[in-house]
C-alpha cells in the first residue's frame, strides 16, 4: 500500500469518550482470522503497532514497559521458576522475557490463534524469535479448555497475557478460570494476569480483583505506566495459594535481571506495588 | 450551545503522531485572552476539561493525581513550609492542596493570564473557591518578571505549575528562571516543577534536568500517572540548594496529609521516586 494515499487516517481507541489516537502512516497488515481481525500498522513515533480488534496490544516503542513487568515481577519472587505456562502472548514478548531466567526449562505457550503469531513473527522478528527455543512449546487451543484437561501441580508461574475481558477472552477472567489456574500451580507457584487500568477500567479492576481472590490466599496489584495503552496506567494481579511475600522480590536475582531490562529494576518491581489511596480504598 | 448540534465533535492533542483523543459532549466556554485560547469542554466520563491552546489542563476527574502530587511532595519534605509561590496555577487546584498544610501562612500566586482564574471560577467552583483564603495573593504578571524583580531568600517553596515549555512559558524553563528561582528560596527552600512525560517528552526532560542541575545541588525527579496527559504518564522535578534529602517524606507529615487525598499516601510519595532503567541512565 502507498504511504502517499493513506494522507491522514488514524486509529482511536476511546471506548469509555476519550482514549489514544494514533498516525497511521501504513498500514502493514490486515486480515480476518479465525477468531479477530489482525492488523499491523506503522506509527512515525511508535514504529510498529500490533492491533486487534481495534485494541493496541503493543508498539514497538513501549513493548518492553509491559513485557518485562509481567515476566520479572513473579519470576523474580518464584525461588525456582522451571516450569512456565503462558496464556496468550502469541507476540513472544513475555517469553523473550522469561528466557532471561536461566533456571526456566519448559515454557507452555496456550495462544487460540496461530494467525497471531505467524504475523508476529513475520513483522517483529525480535520478538518472534524466541519461537526457535528448544524449551517453548506452543499449542493452539482455548485457554480455559486447556487447563481444563490438565493435571495438577504442573507448573510455577502460570502468565495470562495480552488477553481483554471482553470479546472471545472473557471466560479467562471467570471463576472457573481461576479455579483451574490455581489447581495447575506447585508449591509456591504464582499466578499473574493483565487486568487492564485502574483509572479506565475502574470497575472491571476491582471486580477481577474480587473474582481472583477467592481462590488464593495471597494476592496483590502492581501498576506501571503503559504509554500507548488507553489511561497510560495499567494492572497487574499476583496471587500464590502458599508463596506469602508475593510483593517482595528475590534481590540478588532482580538485580541480575535487571542489567537485561530497560524498564525493570529492584526499586520499581517494589514500588510497583505501591497504590494511591482511592484504589486501597477499594480493594480493603 | 445545544448539545444535539455538536454531534461527533472531538478534541484531539497529538503532536507526537500519537495522543489523547476527547469527545466533546458540549463546549461550555470559549475565547481567546490577551494570552491563549481557553476552553471548557465537557466530557461523559472526566467532566469538565480545562482547554489552553489546545492542551488539555486538566479534567475533574483526574486532576487531583496531579495537584496533590506537585504540592505534597515538596511540602511534606519541607520541614516547616511557610512561604509558597506557585507560578501559574492559576486553575486554584495546587493553591487547593496548599491550603491543606496549616503551617502554611502565605500563598503568593503569579498567574500571567487573569482569564484562566475568571474562567476556573465559574467553571470549577470547587477549585476556584480558594481564592477566598487570607493567606492568598494573585498578582497578574509574568512568571520571569515577577522572580527577576523579587529580593532573595522570601519563599519556602517554589512550585511551577501547568506552563508548558512551548508557548508564552517557554522562558520559564531557561537558566535565567532557574537562577532567579534558586536565589529567591530560604535556606532548605524546595524548588518543583512539572516537567513533561518522560516517554513522550524524553528529551525535554532530560534537557531540562540538565539546566536545573546547574543552580541547585540537590535534584530528583519523580512521576505519576496522568491519564488526561499524553502518553498517561508524567514527570515533576525537585530541586534543592540546601536541604539533601528531597526524595524522603516526613513520615507524620505525610501520614496526616494522605487522610486528605484520594492519590496521595507516603508509599506513593518515596516510590514515585524510583525510576526505571532507561530514564535513570539518561539522568547519570
Amino acid at each position: 500500500m502507498d504511504n502517499n494515499s493513506l494522507g491522514e487516517l488514524w486509529l482511536c481507541e476511546a471506548y469509555h469518550q476519550w482514549g489514544n489516537c494514533f498516525k497511521i502512516k501504513q498500514i502493514l497488515h490486515s486480515e480476518q482470522s479465525l477468531y479477530q481481525r489482525i492488523e499491523v500498522i506503522l506509527n512515525e513515533k511508535l514504529g510498529k503497532i500490533l492491533v486487534l480488534d481495534g485494541s493496541v496490544m503493543f508498539s514497538e516503542k513501549d513493548e518492553f514497559i509491559y513485557h518485562e513487568m509481567i515476566v520479572h515481577v513473579p519470576l523474580c519472587t518464584h525461588p525456582e521458576p522451571k516450569d512456565i505456562l503462558v496464556v496468550g502472548g502469541g507476540d513472544g514478548g513475555a517469553v523473550r522475557e522469561i528466557l532471561k531466567h536461566q533456571e526456566v526449562a519448559n515454557i507452555k505457550v496456550v495462544e487460540l490463534d496461530s494467525r497471531v503469531i505467524e504475523v508476529c513473527k513475520k513483522f517483529f522478528p525480535n520478538m518472534g524469535k524466541v519461537w526457535e527455543s528448544p524449551k517453548v512449546k506452543v499449542e493452539n487451543i482455548d485457554g480455559l479448555e486447556f487447563i481444563q484437561k490438565c493435571s495438577k501441580n504442573q507448573f510455577d508461574i502460570i502468565i495470562v497475557d495480552g488477553i481483554d475481558p471482553i470479546g472471545y477472552g472473557a471466560h479467562l477472567f471467570e471463576e472457573e478460570f481461576y479455579y483451574h489456574a490455581n489447581r495447575l500451580l506447585k508449591e509456591k507457584g504464582i499466578f499473574v494476569q493483565q487486568t487492564e487500568s485502574p483509572f479506565y477500567h475502574f470497575e472491571w479492576v476491582c471486580k477481577i480483583f474480587g473474582k481472583i481472590k477467592k481462590f488464593f490466599h495471597f494476592i496483590a496489584i502492581y501498576t506501571i505506566p503503559m504509554p500507548t495503552y488507553p489511561s497510560g496506567w495499567w494492572c497487574f494481579t499476583i496471587a500464590s495459594n502458599s508463596l506469602s511475600n508475593i510483593t517482595i522480590p528475590i534481590e540478588a536475582k532482580g538485580k541480575h535481571i535487571s542489567k537485561m531490562c530497560k524498564y525493570y529494576n529492584l526499586d520499581v518491581h517494589k514500588s510497583s506495588f505501591k497504590l494511591p489511596n482511592f484504589l486501597l480504598e477499594k480493594l480493603k
